[in-house]
């Protein structure tokens, strides 16, 4: 079949990468929703090395991973705004916070769901607190909301923004699961700022499942330990 | 400081593969010494983050992390061969394995090197061997040698070649600390053959350091649990 489909699950933080990078380039596709726990054989077959979400289906070839997909987005469709940016360094700079982001925002997440007692929990909240206060950082040097930037990407929604992004809902949820603020006023002011950007862009409306949601899939489906 | 310079160490799988990649777009470059165990002032300046070796410096602009420097380099100095393919679907498919291979083989060589006892030594050589087999199928599917195709990138040394060859000496010694091939001509004989012409290769040759060598530093050096 030609087209484009993409299999995934809608709370996974990488399946909401693709989808928006999909937005931004107002692509159609098919959305192949994979139960938790069990795996399609679409599934297998696309992804029998890992055997993870999300895959996307693009003219019969499987490409996996989700910032490998976004890149293959941007590169495939080139008209209209290119989601990675145009210079070499600029380019790197933000593969590597990506990187970053891939490295830690998820295990920390896990570490919060899964920690036993308060401690725990709090010592894996503080590393997602650390991540954001460094990303405000990099945010702040490289973007100026007076100069009109508003995002990791300039004035766009690009790689980084979607790398970050994804995670947006999970984080949420996280800080219901800790009543604590990790996006904060006083360290990560521009954070805050950038996440309601990005969550009110009509690529993303709609995409990121709400809070409650993400936390009653949890307690339905992920593992306890 | 104009110019290009290389922060890194002979033995590290990770700056083998930026130094190849240099090679391959016959780029001059300083390289700047890091003595195991210390950081100089100029890595920590430049890798805040991970304070890791490979860091590259290119007019003054510090690129981190292996495979992200790569494709800094292939995007930077564009003349010449191509080192990742210009096919989007192919950079996708190079970009997977290079980051399978990242996952696999450099947790899997520190296991077998830490292991306590004949088990857990010969079960981490075999995630190796597992990885290589795979490693292998790729390489059926995607290259013939026969039709002069002798390298996962094609008939040049490529991206995922790259990715690979940068781990060949440690393979190597991994080989020797196991009595075992990990490299093998019943289950992998693509593989060999794609073997030797890298290593054989100019842009290679000088680069690896021997098994002994490798073998002696991880005895002076590396920690031992």
């Amino acid at each position: 079949m030609a087209g484009v489909k993409l299999i995934g699950a809608r709370p996974s933080p990488f399946v909401i990468r693709v989808e928006i990078a999909l937005n931004l380039k107002s692509i159609d596709y098919e959305f192949s929703e994979e139960i938790y726990g069990c795996f399609s054989k679409l599934l297998l077959k696309s992804n029998p090395v890992h055997k993870k979400i999300p895959v996307l289906i693009h003219d019969d070839k499987a490409i996996c991973e989700s910032l490998i997909i976004v890149q293959y987005i941007d590169e495939v469709w080139t008209s209209g705004h290119s989601i990675l940016p145009s210079d070499p360094y600029d380019r790197a700079t933000a593969r590597f916070w990506a990187a970053y982001i891939d490295e830690k925002c998820f295990s920390s997440l896990s570490e919060l769901r899964l920690a036993k007692g308060e401690n725990e929990k709090l010592a894996a909240a503080n590393r997602l607190f650390e991540m954001l206060v460094l990303l405000e950082e990099v945010f702040v040097d490289n973007c100026s909301t007076e100069g009109g930037k508003g995002f990791f990407g300039g004035d766009k929604i690009g790689y980084l923004d979607i790398a970050l992004g994804g995670f947006l809902g999970w984080l949420k949820a996280a800080e219901k699961l800790v009543s604590m603020k990790l996006l904060d006023e006083k360290r990560t002011p521009e954070l805050m700022g950038w996440a309601e950007r990005f969550i009110a862009d009509n690529a993303v409306k709609g995409v990121i499942p709400e809070t409650e949601e993400l936390l009653e899939f949890a307690k339905k489906y992920l593992p306890k330990a």
